[in-house]
């Protein structure tokens, strides 16, 4: 297969240099342009970067000299990542899928649109099907995908396979989220030294909409939302990478503990049928051991990709209870992105 | 009023050390012991805790120079309060109080024995009456009342307005809890640090079973379980002093969010109408802001005394969503222990 | 003694709520005035700093319902405390010393400037006399005194002794600086985290330059810097409070190590002479302990307001070596900018 | 090149698990035996490290089924590598050395021993020479070599080019440690959080007597030591992995700072020349940058084997200073000592 050509909106920031890592070894993208502000433009990438760098490893040498651009249509690629920032990110991303440009976006801006899919490959493929709808309604010849929130995409993944099985009824949640989630700088380190945080802006209000859309139904061009409860409690604590959910879920059929173990385990998604590159071999990975997971211990497993769950047991007051984590900046957001992307390459929307 | 004299067992371990601190000072009772183990006995105080005395401020001046005793009965007190490790406690707090000792325990030996109270002051201070069934059942000359698992006692007394007023029926929490509930050296640092525990040992069985006792009602001697659902999710997080609990209740009777928040607010005790020395002032304080309590900034309201009510707001599942903090070794430990005992004395139970 | 009337500019920074806890209750000076930036002027003070005071206990009552006003001269004081960012504080600072008023800033504007005393009231009192020259040579009503840095106050007070007694030849330092120095928001949570920052901007050049003016003899109106050879590594580190350095010296004048730790201990000042109400008793403590002094174990050693020597022992390439511990933003701040005007008033300068 | 059987004791600690996971893909060693204390002999390597394994990355496959056996001679090896706790490896290793096997330990029994060699193979690789002593004086058939200290190792190294091209005559050393180097469960968390701990047992004089054994000269079999003055001040800091270090030295000859940079850039060492599979492609990597190296973002430069120098200037007390920062569990211990039995097996020792 021939690789595309693919640039990066708002490359110099946290969640683009992670864009950018995931992205150096890619057998379907080729990095053919770097996007940032004004104040960036035309300068190697390695100084528009200098001293920004955040990811193990070090600036990818084969970046490291490439001219950053300003973040408007004409540059040279087929499909965009947006990582922008969410408050310059809407016109941005809008014009590029009006000129032809394949957009998938990391930003929250359009995650809730009627008409754009809102998507992790593993749980709700056939959501690119809106696609055509979206090119329509707007006129454009191209379009935008985008994925979930980062607590959202562990979730998601890591329930979907008991929603497909059994339907989920309730789900209760309380975050322990990690520090990259706030971006660079984010939080002041006087914030978190001996401390939690116990709120995060708009992050129980995306927790408790996006899945309902993700799990929708898609019906003669129009997103059914999915019948769930789901509350969310939100907060941060000091770890670099890695969100922590511990939650409790109803089923709507009931399953026996084995069941429920089994069927986490066992499931397998469109991206592992199709063997994409950045997909997990398996997307839930189901740990023993009484205190796992933990996120600097279990975060990089299946390279950051998978959603990862310990203590399953039965809950006193719903059915099951169970922690889950998700490693923020790769699942969670750019790794997401990028897998949505094989997917649409896959699909040939690219 | 005349002081009682108190001793405090496991005098150099990180609970022994609060109490001393909290004792310091305290118009209720003079120490006149200290115990410890045969390794520290007959050394001076200060010279047996050397280079482990962690309580901030010090070793206070009164107790530097006493020279440690054994635990065992015969030492000059009325009251023995028990910080004891728990795997050495259960037959020296017996003997005590065998031999005539009012025993204020900080431990989990005899918290859910049928004739020993499981006291928070302002919760169940009815609770008391047991203990005659239980100097006559064991033929004691003394008694045993002990205090809550320290993130029981936060959530206990910071929900116990809601349960007076309108009836738990359920109750949905998970903790975020402090390193020093684990006692010292307790987590190793390469443990905790970018990371959280989701798991610590017993603790959710304590936090689903204990306040059933506390608020069970005392019938023809016999504790008569509350009938409420419970479910804990119980982490460690890094923060040194101060358990965060998101908790999310259904209520047996409606009630508006108003309602709730003024109930919680208005809320005072038998230590506040009695006015015991340590008692907080206000036992639930309810903090606005949208981002409160957190551990650093506020665990030292009300002297480390009160539960900490934040974020309260409306949950899609249950009733009620909200955040609550309390300082684990204060009012979890040994602040706990000695508000029981000055109950014990304002009763003239010693 | 009549209080003098108090203004705090920057009073809703760091160091601006730093110096209001150190206010609430002192017996020299009342708070009559908070200046801000145009933005929180006419704003009460708990609403203008509303969700950024910091500094344990929460806002004093006192100050609560204060309104905020504009850093211009006018504002009814005799003395301001100079808390502003230094980016900003030059010419507010020399308007108000124009208009009469005493200025005793913890900015760095004036540090270095030939008529403006850098004052640490146990080292250099003397050095108040060049108020006179100032006034006359800028034709100012008022006056700016200052203070040094934090890391350069902690050094040159806790050396000080030796300095007089013996004479300094060469000192070297590496500092372990804490986060509360660099403001708030300061260092990034994600920047500190399992990590240490191997440079303080400008700060090795502070330290190298400040303590020789501070130890400068004034002769016919000049400072004649002292002759110390200085050289500094400064470091931050995972730290709320507390700057820890890591010293060598070399004496003029050799010395045993009793004599050393003996004049240490023994050394008063003129603060502690003319009892001002901020002055440690003892303004050089030497623990002892083989891992001593630890930052949060023993910054709030005399309220934060001494130099805390450990570890006192030879050194196989200077004469001694130690470790030295200063709570950075009390003595380090502003707490010695209030020692300072306890000075100039107790000297009849206000 | 045939393998060599290797055996690592001490299998189940964090030096050992380190030792399996560096030695997992070594062309030059094949792990035959995993040694362990009687507790863990009998058991599969998994069940014996349950629960306690701290690599990234996981437990390799390869080792997970392997028995443990007990750390006596007989084990299938031609080299064991050390990594017992020191308060029992002297008498093992001997045993072990005494029947002929190649031991290269990691722990502190023979490092300041007459006749066993003190190496950092870029350093003193000629010191293997008396090896033959120690066997004759000895009367073994085989034999020991150690490697020093981990933050001696890193300081050693990347200030070695120095001593070679222009003499040392001192060094002052200020070290940051991690906590890993204090093993596992070793420092409580809550004597770090918030905190840095001022003294490490042993950890100066290691510092000030081994440096001038590595750079001795081997004399008529007799080592003769370096004439070199070191003062060390060893702290303790909140960070995972990775020693640094703030460094002053005196040259015996003057050379400018381009010249020093050059120095340390340029430097090649033995096992450079021999390509050993573990050596680093550059041993000393100066990093350009006003904050540089930092422990999280630079220890694993040239995977963990390289001293990395940054901050290089002018002193103005000693000649130059700078910050230096190794990785303390790998070069600093187990691959440091597998680079010194790689440069063994080279020289056919083994």
């Amino acid at each position: 297969m021939k690789k595309s050509k693919a640039a990066v909106l708002g490359a110099t920031g946290m969640v683009g240099q992670r864009f950018l890592a995931l992205l150096e070894n890619n057998p379907f993208f080729e990095v053919s342009a770097l996007g940032a502000s004004e104040r960036s433009a035309g300068k190697k990438y390695k100084e528009a970067v200098a001293g920004r760098w955040v990811v193990e490893g070090g600036i990818p040498e084969k970046f490291a000299e490439m001219v950053v651009e300003k973040c408007e249509p004409g540059i040279d690629a087929e499909i965009v990542f947006g990582a922008l920032d969410s408050s310059i990110a809407e016109p941005i991303e809008q014009a590029f899928a009006k000129e032809g440009y394949a957009v998938s976006s990391n930003t929250r801006c359009h995650r809730m649109d009627e008409d754009v899919p809102l998507m992790i490959p593993e749980v709700n493929p056939g959501h690119l099907e809106i696609i055509e709808t979206q090119k329509k309604n707007r006129g454009w010849d191209g379009f935008i995908v985008t994925n979930p929130n980062c607590s959202t995409i562990a979730m998601v993944l890591g329930l979907n396979p008991l929603h497909r099985k059994f339907g989920l009824e309730k789900i209760m949640v309380t975050t322990m989220q990690a520090l990259s989630g706030a971006g660079y700088p984010g939080v002041a380190s006087l914030d978190i030294l001996d401390n939690v945080l116990p709120y995060i802006k708009n992050e129980e209000e995306k927790m408790q909409s996006e899945p309902l859309k993700i799990w929708s139904e898609l019906k003669d061009g129009k997103f059914v939302n999915a019948n769930i409860n789901i509350s969310a409690h939100c907060n941060r604590v000091n770890v670099k990478d890695g969100h922590l959910e511990a939650i409790s879920v109803a089923l709507k059929e009931k399953a026996s503990l084995d069941e429920v173990k089994k069927t986490l385990r066992d499931f397998r998604g469109e991206p592992q049928k199709l063997g994409l590159p950045s997909a997990p071999k398996q997307p839930v990975i189901v740990m023993e051991g009484e205190a796992r997971p933990q996120p600097r211990l279990d975060r990089m497993v299946e390279r950051g990709m998978a959603s990862v769950v310990g203590r399953l047991r039965e809950d006193p007051i719903l059915d099951y209870k169970l922690l889950l984590l998700g490693h923020n900046t790769i699942r969670g957001a750019a790794g997401c992105a990028i897998l949505n992307a094989e997917l649409l390459k896959a699909k040939k929307y690219i």
